[in-house]
């Protein structure tokens, strides 16, 4: 593409083209209008080729799996979708043939998610191609569900699987040969194209003391509800929701359950919930059909146990707890 | 700094101290809510090392920098600023120091401008510094301003003086050594620390059909409002405001008046003004203490037309109107 201005009007502009707000990208800020009783919430994150992702990864699934990261963490907070900013800048290897894949990318998960591209900015860097999107969702008002307040007798609960996009990880890189074509394609495609829990996390504000999306590592980011919160939180380990793929690898390899629980890159949600509401989020998994899974509960005290299947503490070596 | 969790505590969370919607950064996403009546407004911009800024730019000047050319493009659309998200992705060479200068600027310039952090990520690239900012302002409902406004009889009007940034740029290069030390620290200044005409946009709300900042140059960006609006703009050069230091600049080298007129990197607001609001313009340029200047008009007709002191249209080689 010969400038920024084709680029924005071949490849961005119809991607803004419903977006009221958005001015089909002419102007120099997007207008966002809550709807009436909901405040916005905003988040932005940053993929770096050789950091985040590959030089070969597709670039399609890394547009929708650079969007879908940010819409998991407005679902984190209980707020829909209702666009998102798009920096691209793009390194000397990216062709148009690329660019227009990335574009297309987006473009299905727009449509997905319902949810449209507001504004941006587009560069060219020396550098290894760099992606950030700001996702602006709303929630409404004064209702937004954060990591700190979870009350002690509250269970634990988690949407989905766990590990998936940390074995898919390790299936991408061959590690997982003794696993079937299946399995292996199941697990990769969890790590690459995650779903962020949108529906669950606008129901969730109506019944959750507390959430976050899983993205650091279930312990990892249990551990955090619980010292935001002032708690001490305790999961079962043999509750642990694993897909038929992981139960695969684990009787391979039970060491694997490590990376299971302190991998990452799940992106299901992690909740606290009020113990008589129960009931209400089994009806819920069968509305969303989406495994809500208790796997613990928060009590008084500090830090995160676990719990092996006899109800015995259970050490790890502690991996996941730090990243950067 | 040891790593993300140390940076975001030391570096950022005071920074988003006082917006409680940012929950001192300890949650997925911020909360934003705009005042009553409004709605919001955002936009997205992206520095690269080498690029948009050199590698012994100081870091304190940079970060303003940064942020000021965001809160341009809330000023360009009539709105107030309320705060920002922020991606650093640091390359290796950028050590504590450099960091704590960035941040020191960020916090110099939220002071000044009211504004807040409210979130953003961190990360290491084996690139080039990249910075991205998503500034997050508020305008009336249904007031932004927009480029598309303009109507024939409009006045053109531009806030402060034109071609500073660029001929600031050039003076950094050495380039102007003719002039005093005193003019080119002037002209570097406004390269380096451009002002963001938030206040002028505020009370253009309710004065002027169109409005935009002037990055691209004011040849390209008065073009872009022509062109939005359907009509044709004319500028008479001789009226376009020079500081002193440009016109010694002009004195010595007169074929510069094209990189003022073309250079880009003002970030004042240029806008359309229905004639009978004239003199209310007066007042508003006394009370911020900001010369407004009418340069032109614009009128039925398509392009932008330039005249000379006597009228006479004037050509130029056209640097400036595309850029990438």
């Amino acid at each position: 593409m010969r400038g920024e201005f084709e680029q924005i009007r071949k490849l961005w502009a119809p991607l803004a083209a419903a977006a009221p707000g958005a001015y089909d990208l002419r102007n120099d800020a997007a207008v966002v209008t809550p709807p009436a009783d909901e405040e916005l919430v905003v988040t932005l994150d940053t993929l770096i080729e050789g950091v985040h992702f590959l030089a070969d990864d597709p670039p399609d699934l890394l547009a929708r799996k650079a969007l879908r990261v940010n819409l998991s963490d407005l679902a984190a907070m209980g707020a829909k979708g209702i666009g998102y900013l798009l920096s691209t800048a793009w390194s000397a290897r990216i062709d148009d043939a690329w660019m227009e894949s990335f574009a297309a990318g987006m473009a299905a998960d727009q449509e997905e998610f319902a949810i449209h591209l507001l504004g941006g900015d587009t560069v060219r860097t020396p550098g290894p191609a760099t992606f950030t999107i700001t996702a602006v969702g709303s929630v409404p008002r004064s209702r937004a569900l954060t990591r700190s307040g979870a009350r002690a007798g509250d269970l634990l609960v988690v949407s989905g699987c766990i590990g998936d996009g940390a074995l898919g990880l390790m299936s991408r890189r061959g590690e997982l040969r003794y696993l079937s074509l299946q399995e292996q394609a199941y697990l990769e495609q969890a790590y690459r194209l995650p779903q962020p829990r949108l529906a669950l996390g606008c129901a969730l504000v109506e019944l959750a003391h507390a959430a976050l999306d899983i993205s650091d590592g279930l312990l990892a980011d249990v551990s955090h509800v619980a010292k935001e919160s002032g708690l001490q939180a305790t999961i079962r380990t043999a509750a642990v929701p694993l897909s038929a793929a992981a139960q695969s690898a684990l009787a391979a390899e039970p060491e694997l359950f490590e990376t299971v629980l302190t991998g990452g890159d799940d992106y299901e949600l992690a909740f606290a919930l009020p113990a008589e509401r129960a009931p209400e989020v089994e009806a819920l998994a069968a509305r969303l059909e989406l495994p809500l899974t208790c796997i613990g509960h928060f009590s008084a005290g500090e830090g995160l146990h676990l719990q092996d299947r006899s109800g015995q503490p259970l050490e790890l070596a502690g991996r996941g707890w730090v990243h950067f």
